[in-house]
Order: structure tokens, then sequence, then C-alpha cells
């Protein structure tokens, strides 16, 4: 069973990218790439180096150098929790429109140095997000540690008892467990109640840990885990009903970081290219038998109403924001995936299945 | 605890070599580095391309080609069990002094696309090697199978069962279990009887998943896990009373082969330094805990009866050969891993813990 040929469906949003510092040559080769892939709306993380977002006059700042690339994107800007964050900071956040508070385990990925080794220190940060609805947004891994058995095939599964613990502490904070990739992880997100849910990559829909053992740009984290994980995460967007939706984790390299010298920096970029990524994925699941034939039957039009939410309304409606206002068109075959992406400066980035057919994508 | 400074052993035997093509430039590379590194005797893998090594013939112009390189190591031959080997075969390799056929399940590692599927159609062949005493070598992995829940993570332990069927069928076979990787690989070996053994490599004494996910340089086949099987693993070597030998499975590739354009080519390479590197593997499992002071202690010797058995002795024994007649000494310290090795042809190898100090050997 193959999906139908062509889509149309509200514009989508991406409620995880990663566009790097603006102004810069990576973020002028990216961020114009958004709205080619059918997306107006993204959530921009803050994990810039040297320095992370931790204030809201610098989230401002970025989101007016991220505007002057794309007017006509809307950019929901994070800060990186941090002790330097103060209650009354969360709360001029929330004037600002400031749409969440990134955590990242210290240790756990890129640029994560700044991060958070316990949530304690952060109670009166934490209580102040809740009051304010501001969200919290995490990095849903323990660092790897060889004294503790921690990997990153089981980091993830391994911070779901923090993630939990959080809830019991703060039952209304809002809650996003970001790029999910085990059956654990869909597990706990399921569980517990609707201000907590789940974003899930495209990529993740695809790779498994030997897609990344040798492939470099296949390479991140959290990295890709078994078939049952994938299978879960697959099961997850057909059935999400609004629990679970599409954050990219789009993370742009440039090649030297892939191929040069030192260690591999974990990241896929797939921003030009996100939506075509997603339905390949699930067209892969139907003949793989990850999903069932029903989960996205045409006749019903369920196909449709899981596009629809996985990739545009759900993400929109937990962050309170309006359902899209125009629409795109979906085709399949239509558009080749660029073998690199060439930008100032001499950068480069490979995204994902480069040189692929993939779902071309016109907005109407 | 730290190992003594100095230790004076018998040469090493590395009972799983790759030298690749001979006459070949990283042949010529790396052959020369056998004997620097402390070694006289190894047993040397038929997988070469475009053509294994599958007849008698074949196995000894290798050797010859490799003697022509460094007279003075003992080349263990070895027939890559194919379709087209035949009991008489087999019974003129033991006439010709090759010690073993490995067998590669297909699709498993590098070069294994000439493989096993089934060990059924090798029925007259193992049992003339279960006669003739020749041993099989068992790349001891399934290939990876979304349908069938096989990752690089568990190929191994999901080939048990087929070593565990070997052994019932053919209970005289001598079988080497090559490059364990896992607690149950370990407890598999640990449990048959002295016909079969494992070899351990030195990378995998230090190597967790988390290492060759970020470097290439780590990244083989089997590859490294999780701090649990590395444990049984460095448990295995101290405990070893035979059971487990060494068998570095240096694998060279030339950097383009792991940085340039393509995949990721499995392997690690270790032959220069090898067992430096399980010296310093060692040591700092003492340092973690991972292995019992008492294991190692110097005060009854315990350290040197471990160190000779596993890196000279029990795999001379396994393969009938006759104990090392010269001796080396390993002193702490005195040499560094070079950043990488330069041949003919432009070829270039990085070796593991490039640019790390290590222990330096001495021919006495």
């Amino acid at each position: 069973m193959r999906l139908k040929d062509s889509y149309t469906l509200p514009a989508a949003a991406d409620m995880h990218v990663h566009l790097r510092n603006a102004p810069g040559p990576i973020a002028a080769l990216v961020t114009p790439t958004i709205r080619k892939a059918g997306i107006d709306t993204v959530f921009v993380m803050p994990n810039l180096a040297p320095r992370p977002v931790v204030s809201v006059a610098e989230a401002l700042a970025y989101q007016r150098s991220l505007q002057a690339l794309d007017p006509d994107v809307t950019y929901l800007m994070s800060l990186y929790l941090h002790e330097s964050i103060t209650p009354d900071e969360i709360r001029k956040a929330k004037a600002a429109g400031i749409a969440g508070v990134k955590a990242y385990p210290r240790g756990a990925t890129t640029n994560s140095q700044w991060g958070v080794v316990s949530f304690e220190p952060f109670d009166e940060v934490l209580r102040a997000m809740e009051e304010e609805g501001i969200v919290l947004n995490l990095h849903g891994e323990v660092p790897s540690s060889a004294a503790d058995g921690v990997t990153v095939m089981n980091a993830e599964a391994r911070f779901l008892p923090v993630l939990r613990g959080l809830v019991d502490k703060y039952p209304r904070l809002k809650i996003v467990l970001e790029h999910c990739t085990t059956a654990d992880a869909v597990e706990a997100v399921r569980s517990l109640g609707e201000n907590v849910v789940g974003t899930i990559t495209a990529h993740h829909l695809s790779l498994l840990v030997d897609d990344w053992s040798a492939n470099v740009h296949h390479y991140c984290k959290p990295s890709a885990k078994t078939p049952e994980d994938r299978r879960a995460l697959l099961n997850a967007v057909v059935t999400s009903n609004g629990k679970f939706f599409l954050g990219t984790d789009s993370a742009p390299h440039d090649i030297t970081a892939k191929k040069g010298k030192g260690n591999t920096a974990a990241g896929v970029f797939t921003q030009p290219y996100a939506l075509g990524y997603v339905l390949t994925a699930l067209e892969e699941a139907l003949e793989r038998g990850d999903i069932p034939e029903s989960s996205l039957s045409s006749a019903d039009s369920r196909d449709e109403a899981v596009l629809r939410g996985f990739l545009s309304e759900y993400g929109r409606r937990f962050y309170g924001l309006p359902p899209a206002t125009r629409q795109i068109r979906l085709m399949r075959g239509t558009a080749t995936v660029a073998e690199s992406l060439k930008g100032e400066e001499g950068v480069e980035v490979v995204p994902f299945r480069a040189g692929e057919q993939t779902w071309g994508v016109e907005w109407l």
C-alpha cells in the first residue's frame, strides 16, 4: 500500500529546529529552506555557541536576526535553562512571547556544557514556568556513564524517571519530551497527562542504530535505536491524537564537523525536505508492516487527518497558536534531495537522504 | 593500582589479523609492524577482495607474499568458508599446514558477501575439519535485519544459538568464536568444552558504543557494546585459563575509507601497538574497579601469568604450536602511538589511540 500521490494540507509547523548563530553562514543557508519545505512556523533551539540564549533580550535579538533572513516564518523562541535565569525573567519571557525553556542535561549532546546537572536548583524557575504556561522542553537523555551503565543506547530510557519526577512535582507544567527515540519514551508520554507531549523527528522514523554506525550523516543525539523502537515511533505518529507532533531536530553541521579530522558532530540535517522524509518513512513502514494499512487509509481520509495533525495542527495547538492560514501541496517524487547545500564562507551541509527522490512542496 | 613498569614475556601471538592483499601497499605498511609490536605469530584472515582465499594454493601463495614482507613472522593461514571448498581441500589444507577455516555470515561484515547463509551445505566440509583438527573460526554475528529485530548491538547474542548448534553437531570440532564483544558470548564460550575458545581484541577491552558513535576510527564489526559487556571481556582476560586469548582483529583501512565521501569502513587498526593497548585497558579497568586488584597482583606474579597466557601461550597451545622461543620486554610509556602510518601509493592508516603514550616493546 502506498500513500496518495499528492496531499493538500495546512502549512506545517516544525517544533524543534537548529538554525545556528544569526547572522552567520549556516543560519543564512538553512533559514530560507524552512518555507521551501512547506513549513511556516518553527520552534528555535537556544543552544548556540559560544554562548547559549539565556535571556529574553538575547532571544528577541536572535529572533530579529532570523526574521531578517526570512520574515514570513513565525519563529517561536526559547531560552536555555541556566542558573542565570530568574523567575522574573520567566515572567518577562511570557510577556515577550517566548514559547519555551529548553533543558539540556549537561554533557548529553551538542553545546550542553552549560546544561542541567539536577533540576533541584531550578525549582522557583520551574514554578514560574508552570504559572505562566511557558513550556519546558526536555532533551530526554542522561549523560553516558560507564559506572552507571549508561550508553547512547539507553540514555533516553534512563531519563524517563526524571520526566516522571518533574510531572509529579509540577503537575500543570507543560512539557515536551523532545525527539523521542524509544518505545519506552512513547509509552511514558502516552501515560502522562495532556500537558505532556513528545516531538518526533523525520529521521528517527527511518533510521536504526545500524544506519548511523557506518554513516556519519545519520549520527545524532539521541541516536537512532532498534527496529522495535522505530516501530513505536511510527505508530505514535499515526495514533498521535495530539500527543506527538513534528519536531525535526534538523541540525546542520558543516561537512568538516562530520568528515573532518576530529570527532563526528551529532545531528541530521533535514530542514529543506522534512515533510517528504516523513511521508517516505510512513510509506516504508507500511511496506514493512510496521504500521497497519488502516492507519493511513485514504478511503476515509485517515491519511490526511494523520498528516494534518502530526505535521501542522497538534504542535500549534500545544503552543497555543492559531491554525495555519496557508495551504501547501505535497507531490510525490517531484523533488530531488540535494547532494549538499553550500553557503557563504565555504560552509557545506549534507542533507539526509542526499541524492534521493522526495516529495516536492508547492505553496497554494 | 597500576601494573608494574615493565614486563618480560614470551613473544606474543595475535590470532586474528587482517594484513590485506599482498603484494599491496597496506600489507607492505602493516606487516612489518607485527614484530615491532612484540608479536612473532599471527593468524591471517582470508577475507581479501575482490577474491577471498578459498583454496590451499591461494593461501600458500598469500603466505609466501607475506613472508617476503617479513620472513621472521609465523603466518598461520586460513581459508574462507565457501561452497567451492571440498572435504578433499580440507585434507590438503591440513597437510599444507593451514590452521583454520573462517566462516563469515553473509552480510555481517567487511567482505562477507561470499559468506555463509546456512551451515547445512557445509556438513561434509565441517566433518572433514573435525576429523583433521582444522579449526573453525567464526565471525559470530547474524546479519542485521529489521524484520527480525537484529541490529549491530544484538547481532552477536543472536548468533550464539548457531554456535551451540555447531557444537552439538560437531562435538570434536575445534572452534574459535572470534572477537567476542558481549557478556553473553563470554558466558557461552565458558559453558562449552575445551575445544571451543574465544579471541578478544585489544580495542574491545577499551571501547564502548559511545566511543564509536562519534569516532569513525573506533567503529568496527562486531561493534563495541556496553559497560557490562566490556567488564565481562576484561574479566575473561584475567580469568582465561586458556579459554580466551588475543586476536586483535587489527583491520587497517585507508583514511579515505574512514573519512572519505562514502560510508565508514568497519575496523580498528591496532597492529603496531597491540600489547600496549591491552596493558593500558587492563590498568584502566583496575582504576574503574571492573576487574579485581587480585586478578593482576604482582606480589604472586599473577599479573605475569595472565599476560603470558593471554598474549602468548593460550593461543599457541590451541593451535598446536610450540611455546615462543624469544622474549620481549614491555616498558611503560616508552612509545607514542603515531598519528598515522603512511605507505606506498598514498595509503594512510590511522591507529587506535593515535598520539597517546603507550608501552614500548624491546626484543630480548
